[in-house]
């Protein structure tokens, strides 16, 4: 079921630059900061409200944001859904027909439960499952 | 001051279709949808929680949403941001050299007063301000 947005995930070329001008712009404070090597990224999350805006630089070329900034330039990158469980979730969308990148849930930041619905399901939205850790 | 993501704006191509997509896999019911003729489009919104997935159809091609689509297609196009103050928060922003779309607020959706931010001034994402008419 779903429950909120998690987060909208936003592709940056410089991540410390990106941070700065979210800071300086619109005022907030970055909460959290991390390295997910299995997703080839660095990603800095800012909290507003029930939801986070989420700023990624990829970790290089060869990874799936360092293809994105290279075909698109930076932006808009996926819509993290909020779950309470994503296997059932995911179990829902393949009974619906949806296809999916991750058959089965997997580790994201945060020590939150994830998984990535394919966009072409989803209207040509990446859309990231997470199930909060806490 | 930033209090909230409103909404995440995604444009699609067939609004019913994707309205009927996003109930059927997300299992969310819409909550609003409204014709707004000085944007040039159609949308549909779905409150989760705080904040909304918004689908945005384009009223024909020579509008700002049928241009993205026929450039880039269907998928996440802008990010509504909830502020208090949509004059006061242009004035900041025009303090610290962000590009603005609308350099003073208008009407939105809802009874909303919004105002666009260029793209160029927030590292690619088309962010639109938010006051809230409550």
């Amino acid at each position: 079921m779903l429950t909120g947005i998690d987060h909208v995930g936003i592709a940056v070329e410089d991540l410390d630059a990106a941070v700065e001008r979210y800071r300086r712009t619109l005022g907030i404070e970055p909460s959290h900061r991390e390295v997910v090597q299995s997703q080839g990224v660095e990603e800095v999350l800012f909290e507003v409200s029930d939801t986070s805006i989420q700023l990624i630089g990829a970790l290089g070329p060869d990874t799936p944001v360092g293809r994105f900034l290279a075909k698109r330039g930076p932006g808009l990158h996926h819509l993290g859904l909020r779950v309470d469980d994503v296997a059932s979730t995911l179990q829902a969308l393949r009974t619906a027909g949806v296809p999916l990148i991750d058959e089965s849930p997997r580790s994201g930041s945060r020590g939150t439960t994830i998984a990535f619905v394919h966009p072409t399901g989803m209207g040509g939205v990446l859309v990231e499952l997470v199930e909060d850790a806490r």
